[in-house]
């Protein structure tokens, strides 16, 4: 089987790369080949038994997205995109990218006539204030930001060239990723990452929201997870309705510490600082903070059973299993 | 106030110019100038106090959008679309139209910079089966046809372009629009007119589907109201979900025989054939049948009370008032 990952070199995608290469199966389905694509040149797996082709590209200049899939990979995630507060700042580059991107991928593949599976990375934003206390797979969609308007349009083109025949879709609704590896970025929900991540690598890390907030995360060892299950599933399985929320551990900041301070013990939860932010915290208020994802749980995808879990898988991928 | 109809050449459109031109007012504003756009250069209504400009071209066309927002229309009614048959035969065309349109008619609105009104067609079509007995106005967006799908992402980018201040949108969800005038067409849904005003022109006509099939209709006259109404809606009474399923008249084909019986007697409904198509009968049984439009009628749009007015208004606007 040919695998195309279209975003390879982010954090979800070079995660997905390294699974494949320890496990170089889709459904059962020996990877024969992976094509690797981002606007800058993806690194190979190390050590993986099928062939790698890496490729610096833009999927919106002409002919990309054909070149792409002109091998007719069987199986394509498709993960580029421009995060959300960037395609709030950069209203074109945002629907450049996550629109017209799109566009030309399902384009691309429509005229190569394989209909292949299309796992797409969608997002939560694709919800908008004013919520219920847990939002239904029915919720509709109502976007409050550019990002999750060009994620909802996606489901949507996505559903219809699924049900046109022209490929097989799936768009998998993310939920915060935590714990993030790497340095603290300027994402409005980094903390959720950096209160766990900072303290058990010996740093200070800032909340700076209350501690009441209630929030629902996915390991990304999880992320992987529903990517790969997204693509064992079939058409039937999935129906008219493309686009899944996933399912993740709904918890408050408290809870978050609390069980930092089972897996790390008070000395490493002391490294947390409280200082308000008015503002990160009136963005935060704005989010969704539960699901009722049964529709997901129904098709098998499975995220982390608590917050613990998430901060043990975290410990495990990314520092070698030591806390400092 | 300076008044740009796009797709103009249509039902909706003329009939939208007609009231215009009898009444130039659009939320109290007198108009003073009107354009008329379509791709078979549109009619100008006669006895119009105000000056109009007529325009043959097709939105897609680089330039085209630009060139009609040139002097900075204050109000928009974008009617122009492939319908809904067409858009499922012909896949590009509707993507192109549809969508495509869409956007360079938003982009050159966000380009002119002049933060107009801008008012789109939307459709039922928005929705998919399975539904509930009424559709409420958070029922989520699932379109099951491209032209559904087009109009889906239609309102999404509206309410992102108004959300970001380029344009105050409304999109207008139409049910419905029953009786239409001229001759009958290929419409799977032809019939719900065709058995009112066939009958009424003294001709035959078929009912392909039992009496007993439950629908949701509007008049043309309604329509124009639609339009007009949300043309006059401020940025803040809209919110920020800005399709909006309209009011509609929800009754069984029975019931709008009996309306047709009560306002033109016996032998008119006797022009009724009944010989049922099973191919029209499942189409419209995947049709969503009753909406509850509660957020539309606490905006203040009007449909009609019930049937029979339908029928009155199509005898006054369209046979002089009289019936064969």
């Amino acid at each position: 089987m040919h695998v195309l990952v279209i975003g390879a070199a982010g954090m979800i995608g070079q995660k997905l790369v390294q699974r494949l290469a320890r496990d170089p199966h889709i459904g059962g389905k020996p990877i024969e080949r992976l094509t690797l694509q981002d606007v800058v040149e993806p690194e190979a797996p190390k050590g993986s038994s099928f062939k790698v082709t890496t490729r610096a590209g833009d999927v919106t200049v002409p002919g990309e997205a054909a070149a792409l899939v002109a091998d007719a990979p069987e199986v394509i995630f498709h993960l580029a995109a421009i995060v959300s507060g960037e395609a709030e700042t950069d209203f074109e580059k945002g629907y450049r990218i996550n629109l017209d991107g799109m566009r030309f991928l399902l384009e691309a593949i429509r005229a190569r006539g394989h209909k292949p599976k299309l796992v797409f990375t969608s997002s939560i934003a694709v919800f908008g204030a004013p919520f219920p206390p847990a939002i239904p797979d029915e919720f509709h969609l109502t976007p409050l930001t550019s990002y999750g308007t060009q994620k909802a349009i996606g489901e949507l083109l996505l559903a219809d060239y699924t049900r046109r025949g022209f490929l097989e879709g799936v768009g998998i609704r993310l939920p915060s990723i935590v714990v993030r590896p790497g340095k603290p970025n300027m994402a409005a929900s980094g903390f959720f990452s950096n209160i766990i991540r900072e303290p058990l690598a010996g740093h200070e890390a800032v909340l700076p929201v209350p501690d009441t907030v209630l929030h629902t995360h996915a390991s990304p060892r999880a992320a992987i997870g529903f990517l790969l299950h997204g693509a064992e599933l079939s058409r039937e399985q999935i129906g008219p309705r493309v686009g899944i929320t996933m399912p993740g551990v709904c918890c408050t900041v408290a809870e978050q510490i609390e069980a930092l301070r089972r897996v790390a013990g008070e000395k490493v939860v002391a490294r947390i600082r409280r200082a308000t932010d008015p503002l990160v915290a009136r963005i935060v208020e704005g989010w969704p903070s539960r699901f009722d994802a049964r529709r997901a749980v129904a098709l098998g995808f499975r995220a982390e059973k608590d917050f613990e879990e998430i901060i043990r898988i975290h410990i495990e991928d990314e520092l070698g299993g030591k806390i400092v």
